[in-house]
């Protein structure tokens, strides 16, 4: 049982681990040093170390993780042994590929329902679900015990619609829209600002560019 | 002119002050105060004050910062004066996503090609450009002077189709499969892992729902 607080660049790693650890599960790998570890991942094995002593350690001198366990101690950690029901709002070419994204699923994120305001994508199915109006939305989400909003519409109305959304019962929020949402205290939400990441990345380019070029 | 090395936590902020500075623009306000700004963003006026200082400060005493002076200097650290030509690996729904997304165009990153492995999607158009087989990647990026790819691809292929983008001459991805590219030094990559958004929010969800219950 995980009690202390962890700070969120740990829990930002934690994904990142629990993907390789995954694959060596895959690859049926029982065991792994921080060493081993570390260079499959490109990052220290102080960091590691570090990382996993927030919740316990998991590590057994000179033997190593325990890939399997440790495996499942994050998948715990992240809540991922339980289910959460999810609804997609938007549903345009980037609510429709996230739909279709069976990752979450393996995850446990399941995909209830979708939504949009769009005549011409209503009754269209994802997946098997059906679009639906944004007039159900409310009732849907009381009716269907949806904690996860994932947000693909555009900024304009985002701020709005999750205002509804939060107030009908919705605990966390994936948001696509390029705008910050305005939030009660308690309600999650994850940003993935797509122009951020392109501009992020632009930076670095002209960085390089003109390192290489003195 | 920027010279001094600037860290990657300040660089990933830069966006967020832009989008702001924009919108602060576009209202047609021409100054505000570090406070202001703090308020606006839910950052420490400190913060600011410390991110803006890393590239010459902008502000002046008792007079705040000019809005459009500031936004287009971190403009300008973005690169985003320039243009770079993009395309787009994998033109299924995420891509089709990406590639109908204006604002990247908007700012400076110019759509010019979709490329799939999948025989039904090629020919199909996005915003006027059609999707082409991955036969023609390799010329098209040496002969339309192309410096980013988008890669919308499974894990399973990416890591491959990677490193032809890169001998053929691409300078930076932004890789939406889920997995880490192996590149050489000097390619810049920014990975956007959509599980790991979503694994996050259900960790900060637990969490919360623990401590509430306490």
């Amino acid at each position: 049982m995980v009690e202390k607080e962890i700070s969120q660049a740990v829990i930002g790693r934690l994904p990142r681990y629990f993907r390789y650890l995954g694959e060596l599960k895959d690859q049926g790998v029982e065991r792994i040093s921080s060493q081993e570890l570390s260079e499959l991942m490109q990052v220290t094995a102080s960091q590691i170390r570090q990382d996993f002593n927030n919740f316990g350690g998991f590590g057994q001198q000179g033997y190593g993780y325990n890939v399997d366990l440790l495996y499942r101690e994050i998948s715990k950690i992240l809540g991922l042994d339980k289910t959460h029901n999810l609804i997609i709002i938007g549903a345009g070419n980037l609510g429709q590929a996230l739909g279709n994204y069976m990752n979450f699923e393996r995850r446990g994120f399941i995909l209830k329902g979708l939504f949009d305001k769009n005549e011409t994508l209503i009754g269209k199915k994802v997946r098997g679900i059906p679009v639906r109006g944004m007039d159900e939305v409310e009732q849907f989400i009381r009716e269907n015990n949806i904690d996860i909003a994932v947000l693909t519409i555009p900024k304009t109305s985002a701020v709005e619609v999750a205002e509804i959304l939060v107030q009908n019962g919705i605990k966390a929020i994936l948001n696509f829209a390029h705008v910050d949402l305005n939030v009660p205290k308690g309600i999650q939400v994850e940003n993935v600002h797509l122009s951020d990441s392109l501009m992020k990345l632009s930076y670095n380019l002209e960085r390089y560019n003109k390192e290489t070029k003195k």
